[in-house]
């Protein structure tokens, strides 16, 4: 079977939603008025012309997916069987990983990706709390607001699902951007112990 | 079967694993030779009179564990039920959480717990991260340093894990405490959304 394409899911081919990191009806369904790119007229999974959001696929090794990360940090050149198992131990944790990428269809490449995690705790009534990690847009795509895009739609759905905060870190920089979108500097600091490059 | 207490594990008795949310058999037998507890003398998973470290175990409830949690943040009033739902959703995903409690076992009551929780990152090599999270220490066993304890044994459990690095978000006031153990503020700023209280 097929992997899920704009296609096959615009028409209602049936497709392999095992090859998705999850299953995005949430996403595809929830209510995103009170979000500005709704507000501009925008909404999932078609960002943009040519612009296919959606969750990452266990085949996405081949389109340029590290190659993105690596406009964010260092990524490493890793094997295709190594992305997959990594895919793999994500999937196996439902619920957890929520991956959104951007393909630009007419090249059939990833320009944006975005990640959502989500945390059990037992504090505040035993909840769940969301984190966003590795925002990153494709140094070509940047002033078409696809960071903004997926920055908003993660934290509506992360809402959505019931997280009672969700939280990031971020260089100081780039505080300005995310407090545009609600997030603020609670006086928490953030520290760091490293392992290995 | 009964849970596996100090006395069954101690005996080699066999006991109810399935009640832990984690098997800490890592933990037992781990290098922590570079730990100042191990320096100290102290080893997990004993780490003073009658004093007993170990994971969360499902039956925790009832020996004030969310009491505990009450002095580090808001908890609020939830039942067994909502507790044990909880645990088994963090129990569902392996490899994930690993919540570390001290029992005080002279008055079957938990002193203090702390959370490593684990990321799989597509970045750095398809890796894995750790986080230390909710930290907490009962007020009348402050002086005992069991927060260091257990600060430190989940730093090298995540590196003995294969983490490449870990990291924790502190109000300011605590960051010399974690500098001690060679956590640094590399200039990231920590940002927060509530939806809720």
């Amino acid at each position: 079977m097929e992997p899920c394409s704009r296609t096959t899911q615009e028409k209602g081919t049936p497709c392999d939603l095992q090859d998705s990191l999850f299953d995005d009806t949430v996403l595809r369904t929830m209510n995103t008025d009170k979000c500005k790119f709704a507000m501009k007229g925008i909404q999932y999974p078609t960002p943009g012309t040519s612009l296919f959001a959606r969750p990452l696929r266990r085949s996405d090794y081949d389109k340029g997916f590290l190659q993105l990360l690596s406009q964010l940090t260092k990524v490493g050149d890793y094997s295709k069987e190594a992305f997959e198992a990594q895919f793999n131990s994500m999937q196996a944790l439902p619920g957890m990983y929520y991956v959104v990428v951007i393909e630009d269809t007419s090249t059939a490449t990833l320009v944006a990706s975005a990640t959502l995690l989500i945390e059990h705790k037992f504090i505040h009534g035993a909840v769940i709390r969301g984190r966003i990690e590795d925002v990153v847009v494709d140094s070509e795509y940047r002033s078409s607001s696809l960071g903004s895009f997926l920055l908003e739609l993660l934290t509506c759905f992360s809402e959505e699902i019931g997280c009672y905060k969700i939280t990031l870190d971020c260089k100081l920089k780039l505080v300005g951007f995310y407090e545009k979108f609600g997030y603020n500097n609670e006086g928490q600091c953030f520290l760091t112990k490293r392992f290995k490059d």
